[in-house]
């Protein structure tokens, strides 16, 4: 894999302008800060390709489904993430030329992605039809400490000619969403105003009544002085701009600041907005552009402390790994529980919704070990709300008696997603929510969450799989028929192991659980089982579902077996395909794939990953071995999972080549798709990979184990956990060194090489702070 | 369930106007000849609901998939059948008020279709809001003889008043497909003239360059006499019309006889449209409206004398199979091997594509014994001259060697459907188009098809499955795996019996077929062999393939198992559901459907409807007896089959109820979805219930095997068979009668009940003529 982004431990860097290449590179170079987001689009105007986007967190619009053939239970309307105004366009005019990058040669192009401070820049030369030669500099970041505000600096010099320079800062409402399902637009004009050096647009929603407000202002120097010319201004629909006329000489630097602050009514009272907005703006205009990066850089400062993972001996590893933090910090903070994770995060629109299981499989432990508590919590509790939902959800396709089944992709509680075999039947997601609760318990040892939230959650869940569950005369047994399992490769099967697996699992936490309140919240519980209408037959089923249920798999292999009927197919390895046929999902049709033996991402692994503790290593073994020859990792949550595997039975060459292919990803575009967006939610699945994998953190029943084996060429690699009231066992070259930790805690962990032993090949040093 | 339209043996009559129904009435009522045809929309205009059709055999539009989620294989375009030029419009103003029967007072409304004679009529009383009374007598009909000729005879005569009256005949141009997927319009102009008493209109598909010319013309007659008012024109973009003003008073009779000719360039050169049609046109003007009509019942004469089935005592059952054999006569004459039978016939727009599995699978038999064999011929070869596509689209799919998959829906050959579900997996149907050809053979005794086209077909087919079924090592047999088969409530299952079934049989007959060339056209085969490329090694895997199919079974139950793991299923009947989950494809989410045990039509039984040869009574008892229980008949193909089988287990209750199902499904609107249009394919499916069920008609072998048993309380049920070079058995009180036949010969079958036996309730009269 050949990488077009300079290696750098802390930057991305593009280097040369590559229009081809323009549309991945906005997605890589996106900006967030967890309340807004936005593509690297460019400030000026450009002509060239380029998927416009600018995402306020949860403003969401509800696009009319569209489908072939509709079926029975598809929701009405799928939320889409909704691209809003586009606040930091600059144009710029040269003696009259429009600056278009598309339109004229560019020399010296550069765009560097500053992880280290959060910002923006990029530089480059450009000589326009003209002959007029200009050097531009703009660098832009988004506000980690004020989530409004947004900030750009641009420069411009004239290179060999002196003459007039035009520049015009605008807001533009008049925007739309590329994956529109009726090419509708979404946005309507509330007012705006527009005068010298300021103006402010206000926009709702055409359904669901959102209001966002843009508010923007701008200041102008020559040479570094301060100048005022006269600003022109002009406002038609969903637009508003200033023009001004800078009379310039060769080699002087001409740069525009601009301030802006977009608010929502999700967090002010719409009739307020439009003074929020105005004093948050002015406030940033007044403090300035330095002030404000000073800040920028003050906050990434604190994020990468608990965050960061150092490996010493392996730039693309490393750049690898920071990227991946780097966008999962500008995605979400954790401060609102009515946000989530989309899988896409500010990069991109595709798949719509914010929400999917990605969020409790794989965001959940990274947001758990690197931040406070109250994050996860926050994601816990955002499905808490939601409950109601989820359970309206089930009634729709028959369940009944407070059964909830989460959507499959979500923003407000409610299904968006309309593929059938998706929506109705990739039901494992249930367990995954369930699984979280645990797992929160688990990482900060918080058992107040039981009896507040958990057990209805794990309630519903549970009897939706009660009611999911049917019994098989003919195998003596629960099966559950008719589901998608993780691998999405297949489709409408029985006896998904996985599904089966997760299901039973959530049947015995939740009995766990009741037990637990039924010993330390006795009267909370009678509360709960009041408000649930919970009855004590319910367990006796539910035992007797947890007993009795079905799981397929291979005596004479030793493996589980996928599901129902998964040796019937020819068996073939991803190996012995030729590569012209890779990736099959994009050169086989669906039915070819879903009658072939392979699979798109972890799906037995999957669940021996959640439940490792359960099996011995001989067991993963064999299971390992059987499934990933199979699987053709075209999901972006594959690979980590089997790096975390591969660690686990010591297969440390296949562990390191799935460790490439999560962390680089999408700076190798690996997948071919990076135009869309970064993959953001399997950029936890990375820090899973370095963390689970090669730290080879478990977390296990209240306890942390820590069993490391980095790879030899690594010099070393350096993390930090955070947990509480957990028991820390640190197993090195067999002996186990025990820490207790009764209250909340970080520990900086690094692992050192030492090149001589094949096994426990790391020397770990642990300093408690 | 409740009649609404009148009980009548040779027409179908709607009494009192009832805008609630209009669009069910609207199928029910229209017309067609095989060439063209329309829903029984008014030709006056009408604002309340209508869905307006107007449909030329064989011009379609290929209107741009839409899907949510596209998936690799999807077709881009999906055939249309195409909504073309409204011919049948006569506006009508009184004292310059609209006619308009959703705005005034309606009396006395009727609508006939006369079956026997095959016209349209319609009275009314309309009372207007100025009080005017009129009554309007309409006649029309798509003349069966002159395939381009539709009339019109309209007549108003005011009741309570004198005054204006204004009739303006037009063409409008300007229609829209109601399910076209992007709202587009289809249509282009290309040239139109009108002048007094006369005009055309040609216009052009935006695609595929189909030229459709209409040309009209007309008379008026006050009193009987023909008079000739100075008629105003109006041309506008697709559009033309006359406007024509009479005095009239009180009970003056005002008549327009309205003559229209529609010709498209799948007939005539486009150059040559405009003067054919117009020649077609006057002719018919020149002829009169009587002329005609005379005709047109002359050549439903003929039709009925060929395809009428006559039950005495029961008029429902005798209104229903009357009206199924006259929409299939109106559907499709068998005059040009490029036209087939579209879902909804010339009576809708729904599902799109004309050519389905039911032609095969359904229609075929129809015809075979109703029409000369170059009617069964000639949709034989409709699929032979859409073999290279089929081929292509196994291509597309993986397959190789000239493996062929028919579509699913089609109109040239190219697939239109867009369910992976369907499209890709219901590849049965590919079976269905093998067996066609030896249904032909086995009928007609014409054996000249083989070596002509029928073993390249089943070359192609062949092929087929020989790549499609894969070897199970865990079962150490073929297996076909993730199949949609027949019960379209289920999707992606393993090893559907009928599936694998009708694969084998394939292989089988394709062998059969190969050594009767082999020993009887030898050079035609060595022809045919190089041609396709056919290696002797071949016959061995087909052989092999047969040898070691498996067939899924319940050997405690006797039973075919529908697919793997059908038994795991919750075991429900559906006489246990409540009947508010009824219809379940309008009540239940589809992955409840799909994990329940409910079949939506013959399945298991439509493979033992096709080779009951092979099977005992006492199997067949057990697997109907099992299936039966379980299937909710939610498609119109259903219950016919499951008639035959009833009659053939001496279940006549289940055999009756199933063919008043199958036969008056739209005149009751069992499914309610009759406004869409007519169930034109499962028509040829009651026809078979009469023939095949109560008839008891077995084409087996070259054999004709008939062995009545009708409803007790129907007096006698004649019909003819048409057939050739087969032996026919005649099974009466356990005597049988055998006829051989050495050349084409049609049989008058009269079966009469006699009311004392329990077993061999009819007897049988067979005059040969």
């Amino acid at each position: 894999m050949k990488h077009y982004y300079k290696l750098d431990e802390w930057n991305i860097i593009e280097q040369g302008f590559n229009a081809d290449n323009n549309e991945i590179s906005e997605s890589i170079f996106s900006l967030g800060n967890g309340y807004m987001g936005q593509r690297a689009n460019f400030e000026e105007d450009y002509s060239g390709t380029s998927l416009q986007g600018n995402y306020i967190a949860g403003v969401y619009y509800p696009d009319k489904t569209r489908v072939g053939w509709w079926k029975n239970g598809y929701p009405e309307y799928f939320a889409k993430v909704l691209n809003s105004t586009n606040w930091i366009g600059i144009n710029i005019k040269i003696n009259d030329i429009s600056l278009d990058l598309a339109k004229c040669s560019v020399k010296q192009f550069e765009r560097v992605l500053n992880m280290k401070q959060g910002y923006l820049q990029r530089s480059f030369v450009a000589v326009l039809s003209n002959g007029n030669e200009i050097e531009v500099n703009s660098k832009r970041f988004i506000s980690m400490k004020r989530g409004e505000i947004g900030t750009i600096k641009y420069s411009i010099k004239p290179l060999n000619f002196k003459g007039k320079l035009e520049i015009t800062p605008y807001l533009d409402g008049d925007v739309m969403n590329s994956d529109s399902n009726y090419d509708e637009k979404f946005w309507d004009e509330i007012s705006s105003e527009v005068k010298p050096y300021e103006g402010y647009m206000m926009l709702k929603t055409k359904k669901l009544d959102f209001h966002i407000c843009t508010y923007m202002t701008y200041e102008i120097t020559k040479n570094g002085e301060i100048i005022k010319p006269i600003a022109e201004f002009k406002q038609s629909e969903k637009y508003i701009s200033n023009n001004v006329l800078v009379h310039c000489n060769e080699n002087d630097e001409v740069v525009i600041y601009k301030y802006v602050a977009n608010t929502s009514s999700r967090y002010y009272e719409k009739d307020e907005l439009i003074g929020i907005t105005k004093k948050l703006c002015s406030k940033a205009k007044m403090d300035g552009f330095e002030t404000l990066l000073k800040e920028q850089a003050d906050a990434w400062e604190e994020k990468w402390k608990e965050s960061d993972i150092v490996i010493d001996g392996d730039i693309p590893a490393q750049q690898g790994i920071r990227f991946n933090i780097f966008q999962l910090n500008q995605t979400y903070t954790g401060e609102d529980y009515r946000l989530n994770i989309g899988p896409k995060g500010f990069t991109g629109e595709k798949y719509g919704g914010s929400t999917y299981w990605d969020t409790e499989a794989y965001c959940i432990p990274f947001y758990l070990s690197t931040s406070q508590e109250k994050v996860s919590k926050n994601l816990l509790l955002y499905r808490y709300k939601q409950l109601d939902k989820a359970i309206e959800n089930a009634e729709k396709l028959g369940f009944t008696n407070g059964a909830a089944l989460y959507p499959m992709v979500t923003m407000n509680g409610e299904e968006c997603h309309n593929e059938w075999e998706i929506t109705f039947e990739e039901i494992h997601r249930n367990g995954a929510i369930a699984y979280a609760n645990y797992n929160y318990v688990n990482y900060t040892g918080d058992k107040s969450c039981l009896g507040e939230f958990s057990f209805e959650v794990l309630t519903a869940i549970s009897r939706f799989w009660a009611q999911r569950a049917t019994f098989s005369k003919s195998k003596n047994k629960y099966v559950i028929l008719g589901v998608t399992g993780p691998n999405e490769y297949e489709n409408n099967v029985n006896n998904n192991w996985y599904t089966n697996k997760i299901a039973c699992w959530t049947l015995k936490y939740t009995i766990e659980v009741l037990n637990y309140l039924s010993q330390n919240e006795p009267e909370r519980l009678s509360e709960l089982k009041k408000k649930l209408n919970f009855k004590d037959s319910e367990i006796i089923t539910w035992n007797n579902i947890i007993e009795n249920m079905y799981y397929p798999c291979d005596e004479e292999l030793g493996i589980f077996l996928q599901q129902d009927g998964y040796m019937d197919k020819e068996q073939i390895l991803v190996s012995e395909l030729d590569k012209k046929h890779l990736p099959i999902n994009q050169n086989w049709s669906w039915d070819r794939i879903l009658r072939s033996c392979f699979i798109k991402q972890a799906d037995v692994l999957q669940g021996i990953y959640l439940f490792e503790g359960e099996y011995d290593t001989d067991t993963i073994k064999r299971n390992f071995d059987f499934y990933e020859p199979r699987t053709v990792h075209e999901s972006s949550l594959s690979p980590c999972i089997h790096t975390i595997l591969a660690t686990k039975i010591g297969n440390y060459d296949k562990a390191y080549e799935m460790y490439l292919r999560t962390s680089r990803l999408d700076l190798d575009n690996y997948n071919n798709d990076t135009k869309d967006g970064c993959h953001s939610t399997s950029m936890a699945g990375t820090w899973m990979a370095v963390v689970h994998g090669f730290g080879g953190l478990r977390v296990c029943d209240n306890k942390l184990i820590l069993n490391p084996f980095i790879p030899k060429h690594w010099r070393s690699c350096s993390f930090k956990i955070t947990f509480r009231g957990a028991l820390l066992n640190i197993k090195f070259n067999d002996s186990i060194l025990q820490i207790q930790n009764e209250n909340d805690i970080s520990v900086n962990l690094s692992i050192y090489n030492s090149d001589h032993t094949l096994n426990g090949n790391a020397l770990l040093e642990i300093p408690i702070q």
